[in-house]
């Protein structure tokens, strides 16, 4: 199950998309750590860069994400990672997918409501 | 319509989606000019890393990818781009999706049938 890291200097793209709705709800990037423990666990793990740490997606809001399929592409330089989500967004700022902006006339129109309280979840830090 | 290319040498992520079944076809980068010709054109343009040019996906091929929407995510460092995708396949090695390998007990396994000739369509260079 090798990926190929070298392109980005040792990470990889993970897509991740509901696995009911198809809604892709978020990128982040792995390692080769991040994406063995997130097959081992089946909790999707990151590589954070700002954090340069693991990662484990919803540890502080508990929003993780159960694995429910992995595919590669082609070159095997990316993951796209099917998911249940829990909780009832996974995006920091409260949303259910962070590709809550759209382009409309040449400007980002956010196109939905909020789902949670980001200061609730995230202790004030959104 | 600004997106943050600091994070990634000048580049963002951009996850093509069929807009009809909701599949996710592949994974490219853009620039700045790629991501405002995309929006211009109308036809997903990305930026080469091993060519290091702008390329048109399907300028080759002619399966070009139509756009039907744009989102970006909350750190407007990632665009997803909602598509009509011309052609039987956006793969260079033939398949609808460049994600045609899932992980299946620890190996990378092709789950779909080749709908084109790759050979045919690239000129022996698949």
């Amino acid at each position: 199950m090798n990926l190929n890291y070298s392109k980005l200097d040792g990470l990889v793209p993970a897509v991740v998309q509901d696995h009911a709705s198809g809604r892709v709800l978020m990128l982040g990037f792995m390692n080769d750590e991040a994406f063995r423990r997130t097959v081992e666990t089946g909790d999707v793990t990151f590589f954070s860069r700002s954090r340069s740490r693991l990662w484990v997606k919803g540890e502080s809001s508990g929003h993780r994400l159960r694995v429910r399929e992995i595919a590669t592409d082609c070159d095997q330089d990316c993951v796209l990672v099917k998911v249940e989500a829990l909780g009832p967004g996974v995006c920091h700022e409260g949303y259910a997918s962070c590709f809550f902006r759209r382009l409309a006339n040449g400007a980002w129109q956010e196109t939905e409501p909020r789902v949670f309280d980001p200061a609730a979840v995230y202790g004030g830090t959104p």
